[in-house]
């Protein structure tokens, strides 16, 4: 066991507070990572809040993690010390299920280990994130961070990027596609970098006219101000895909019209449940597809790094000292931030307790 | 023009009546059809009852036309009189666009011309469907029946038939996939005999003991009442592909749950809207797909004829004496046919006014 320091919430009023707690030893194939920097997601806020119910106290969140390998296990062969490294939403998951067979290791049928408040499959402990200065993962689930890349601008990779790359890619995008992406926060914004660099002519969704310009210097090809009928009636039938990134329950039947018989609407957000109701005659009549995704599988969130350091494309990131990690939620929750907060883990180091 | 006999319905509370119309002369590539059967479709009543509202009376109902060619015009070069054909629901398109390019006439993205309560392109006339001795359609949209079928057992396959097959096709069912059907009517029962036809494993989900045996015999491989939580909880996470042919609301949730990783909803009823509503996680969470699907373009029409004949795959019937008629639309608001109600033309010549 070694001394971690990390940033915790105690209760769902409590806010973010140093911690001290114990790092297990390594096994044979596990990877012990110094973190260098943790990305800032929703999900956290939502963990954090006990939102879904089910959050286990004290917990650690951040799943968007960079860092430096320190030590490897004694089977571990493909990392060494020094080497840069990432860790994503999942630390570990059955190994043995058709899914974890093809890398889909998000949908394993016994479910993945997430990377906190989820329950180690060997000896029970409860997981912790990454809003600390280091982290020990079994190897399957450590990808490599590419030299091109930025260790800051990678971290949001690891989830806001790897969940709107991977439907893109699952549902074949390419040159000559139309994409829609709905949503202009730290996954939308993303959604728009992928489609673009997948060579698809992307059409962003947004509610108000103050964030065409960012959506325009963000690559896209056109902006739909989604409450202006006129305008919706106008994309009516043109769009072969809509990545919908919105994580509250909205109107998807709008977007549904949006799309060309045989487009495809997809999901990488929970709105439960579908409120306004979904038409399904926009489904059957057009033969569209209403789609889900979550996150992706090991084999992809790698790709997806190498695919960012071959086409040069990076999340936009504000750098945040840990001290200010309450306030910065308070700003998620308003989305004031473009687009993603990155926790630069020196400062956790400052300050440690 | 040419004399018509047919029955029709000339208000929502008439019932069907007989009925003389006039046939339009021949165009270049029309093909003149002496109609021998006719099957009754579902959408045939919420027509004459003006369900959907829109229905312009008189209305011919039927669209699982079959017959013999009596004549054709000066261009067709694929039919001759005497020839076995069938229509479906489509009797024109724009031709032009790119569903229509690919032989997807039922998403023609200036809307197929319906074979009754249609508009023709050419004249604006009102189109009149198969409750009838003769229909002129364009040559596109005949297909062959193959002599290996039997011709009123054919008449089905030209609605409920393709309905079924086609996204069974476009999905790619094959030996190892594990398919669901849900709704044992006419449509249900063709997509147990397609999805077995098609090698796949199928599972029928009925709401009650009744229906097992039923299922069993028209090759369902697992009967799952879906009334039995603990049976429907026994089939979470088994199926590749749902087969929904209920055209009512219904809960679709408890079905989502039953598919795999990936696996496939298919709609090809209206539930307009989705009540209860979707839970959008079992979406995401599973990378599951909620897909519609309608009839199927004229490419595909003629393969589902030509799949039947070949597997030997027919449509169980009750012949029904046109003079009926009326008391048969009580029967299949009922749901008391097995399972789909075909109309003998040679009942309507022996009583037309």
């Amino acid at each position: 066991m070694s001394e971690a320091h990390g940033y915790a919430a105690r209760s769902p009023e409590s806010g973010l507070a140093p911690i001290n707690f114990e790092r297990r030893d390594l096994r044979a194939d596990d990877v012990a990572i110094e973190i260098d920097y943790c990305g800032v997601c929703h999900t956290d806020i939502h963990f954090v809040q006990n939102d879904w119910g089910g959050t286990i106290y004290p917990v650690v969140p951040g799943h968007e993690i960079v860092g430096r390998v320190t030590a490897v296990g004694s089977s571990v062969s493909n990392f060494q010390p020094g080497d840069r490294v990432g860790v994503g939403c999942m630390v570990d998951s059955c190994r043995e299920c058709s899914a974890c067979e093809q890398g889909l290791e998000q949908y394993c049928q016994e479910g993945p280990v997430v990377t906190y408040n989820g329950h180690d499959r060997h000896d029970g402990s409860v997981t912790f994130g990454g809003y600390s200065d280091s982290i020990v993962v079994s190897d399957r689930f450590v990808v490599r961070v590419p030299d091109q890349l930025d260790m800051a601008q990678a971290a949001p990779l690891l989830c806001a990027g790897i969940t709107t790359y991977s439907p893109l890619r699952h549902y074949g995008v390419k040159p000559g596609h139309k994409v829609g992406v709905v949503g202009m926060g730290g996954l939308g914004h993303m959604g728009i970098k992928f489609a673009k660099a997948l060579g698809a002519e992307v059409t962003m969704f947004t509610r108000s006219e103050s964030k065409a310009g960012e959506a325009r210097r963000q690559g896209a090809d056109h902006v739909v101000i989604s409450t202006d009928e006129d305008q919706m009636a106008n994309a009516a039938g043109t769009l072969d895909f809509i990545l919908d990134t919105v994580p509250v329950q909205h109107d998807l039947n709008p977007y549904l019209q949006a799309l060309t018989y045989d487009g495809t609407h997809i999901l990488v957000g929970l709105l439960e449940p579908v409120d306004p109701p979904l038409q399904a005659g926009a489904l059957v009549t057009q033969r569209r597809v209403l789609a889900g995704s979550l996150i992706g599988g090991m084999p992809e969130t790698q790709e997806v790094l190498d695919f960012c350091a071959e086409h040069g494309v990076t999340c936009d990131i504000e750098m945040l000292d840990i001290n200010n990690i309450n306030d910065a939620y308070e700003r998620v929750k308003r989305g004031d931030v473009k687009y993603r907060f990155v926790i630069d883990m020196a400062t956790l180091k400052s300050t440690a307790t």
